[in-house]
């Protein structure tokens, strides 16, 4: 049972555990990125992984800066922003099941649709579908640079499947993209030292197709961690950032975004004078990289997670009581979200909206 | 968007990352279980966490051996259980907040509910709301038992709790529950012998309460791991049990029951010669305890998990192209059933029935 609670009421009062989203903090990460990309000729084009959700998806293109459209993971998060109302979609995975190439090449007929390709088969793949749909499909080379996941390798690599997709009817090529990461707490320079190296593999790439007759209009790169740096890196066409609107202590580092989404969760058990037990576990929040932090209060630590519950320790200054709540940051928003059915926006300790997470659990 | 598939597909023909259970080998375990406690005075109340299915829930308790209801770890999960049928439900954790206290004692006019309780403040905070319902709710006290979570500490503290419960008037005390665990792959000897210390003092507690006037009708404690030893404790009166029906590698050691469930998914990229990019992630399978296995193929291995996708690294003897097929068994259930909407149940390779997964979410 999804259980609304109405506007206007007070935080205190939420049926927890409950994602919330605190409203001036997001208004203030998603102002921040509009007005650094309103000045550049390079646009931001947000990830709708992150936040799987239509109302957040509009605001961000309505607000300025982007390219007008979102990257999706997977096409049932595609059809999730096409259904309402998103105008174009890059999605950013390798689409190879035939049932769910259908279903991107669908799609395709009411939007804009790329979609990142590594193999000549599975360009072929959907070009055959596409013939049957009588529609044309976006094809994005994507490029493998460090992360040692999808994307071909190298320039030739590159090079063979763009000369073979020309040979193809219904897919076009629109252009390059790639996928990076960077690990620890890096400061502004390491930053952009090292996004300008991996990303200088896309550029090379590109201006070799560019050299052979090929017409690339999408070069997209750059992630949150790296949405500075791909900017203004030229050729770079457009940045796909999911992390920097909601965020989480893995890019706490970036002290430009505000930690806008949170785990509420409520004491429920006090077994002993340091421990306490809450109601929010790993069926709730994300640890892939490390327990979450608690909201405002460095003397409660989150010490062990189970599945339904966590155990906090609380230092010697500290009250804690059954019945109290906490709010948890988590380490990493991605996988998170997807278990949650609304956003619970919060102004003022106040409810002011319930977002459905429309996207929720689109996971193939 | 929730794409079923129809009846009679092919295995082979269906959409990925999908949920399978193996409908042999579930009546397998269903059937083990169910013969086990049918010749015993203890029985099985399945915990309805591990699959959150109504369908499944009603076959186990069809199945004979059970108290003929449900353990459910949350309120939400039991909403669904009695919406759906279930006349019986012990809530395995504290219920505090006093919205989800009011829906569990809905609930009450409806089945028979039964809830974990270890303060005093809580079992009041029930029974306040309880008498403006006009309905009874039963406590069942949580021990400690090594798992530093929640429960009373000792005997002491149950009898201190048993006694002030004496004194509220819509809650009676119905019996004891506590909540095991056991590392590693151990034996039988191993798990006999620790089960048994650390129920002993559940026992001794029920004990000394029953010395004291108490009448305790439940006890409800052991789990997969301990189904077999817990039953034949004098004393114990139920066990809760989840993982022993659809199965993960940590209970490999467990080799009376099969592994049922398993994600299904797609190579979608070929890196390199020795290495596939598969479309099942961190968001579709639970890495809590390390990665998953590959079914039936020892020469495939899962090296790295992101959200949405695995690198998995082949042996020289395994051909394997894009558009293959592989069967991740999970590590750990209890987390990953509840990300996804519905189980697709396979008996010869063919989709023989899809069962929502009717609490999938109901993680509050």
């Amino acid at each position: 049972m999804n259980i609304k609670p109405q506007i206007g009421t007070h935080i205190n009062d939420l049926d927890t555990p409950c994602l919330i989203i605190d409203l001036d903090k997001l208004e203030t990460n998603m102002n921040y990125v509009s007005d650094f990309y309103s000045r550049r000729s390079s646009k931001m084009r947000p990830h709708a992984k992150n936040h799987k959700t239509p109302a957040i998806a509009h605001m961000q293109i309505n607000n300025g800066g982007t390219v007008g459209g979102v990257c999706a993971s997977k096409v049932s998060e595609a059809e999730v922003m096409v259904n309402n109302g998103i105008k174009s979609v890059l999605i950013t995975s390798e689409i190879v099941d035939s049932l769910k190439i259908s279903r991107m090449i669908a799609l395709a007929k009411r939007a804009e649709i790329n979609v990142a390709v590594d193999s000549l088969q599975n360009a072929k793949s959907i070009d055959s579908i596409a013939n049957k749909f009588n529609v044309e499909v976006g094809l994005i080379i994507e490029i493998e640079t460090g992360m040692g996941r999808c994307g071909v390798q190298d320039a030739d690599e590159a090079l063979n499947l763009a000369e073979s997709i020309k040979g193809l009817h219904n897919v076009s090529l629109n252009g390059l993209m790639s996928h990076q990461t960077i690990s620890g707490e890096p400061d502004l320079e390491t930053r952009h030292t090292e996004a300008k190296k991996v990303i200088e593999k896309v550029i090379n790439i590109k201006n070799l197709l560019e050299s052979r007759g090929f017409v690339l209009p999408i070069i997209s790169t750059g992630e949150t961690w790296s949405y500075d740096v791909a900017a203004d890196i030229e050729g770079v066409t457009e940045i796909q950032g999911g992390s920097y609107l909601l965020m989480e202590t893995d890019y706490a580092y970036m002290t430009e975004f505000q930690q806008v989404c949170k785990i509420l969760g409520t004491v429920i058990s006090k077994p002993t004078i340091s421990s306490a037990i809450v109601n929010v576990g790993l069926k709730h929040i994300s640890s892939l990289r490390g327990v979450p932090a608690i909201e405002g209060n460095n003397d409660i630590q989150v010490v062990d997670m189970a599945p339904s519950s966590s155990t906090v320790s609380i230092g010697d200054q500290v009250s804690l009581e059954i019945g109290d709540q906490l709010s948890f940051i988590p380490s990493q928003q991605d996988a998170m979200v997807s278990r949650w059915n609304q956003f619970i926006c919060i102004r003022e300790r106040t409810v002011e909206n319930v977002w459905d997470i429309q996207a929720r659990g689109c996971i193939s």
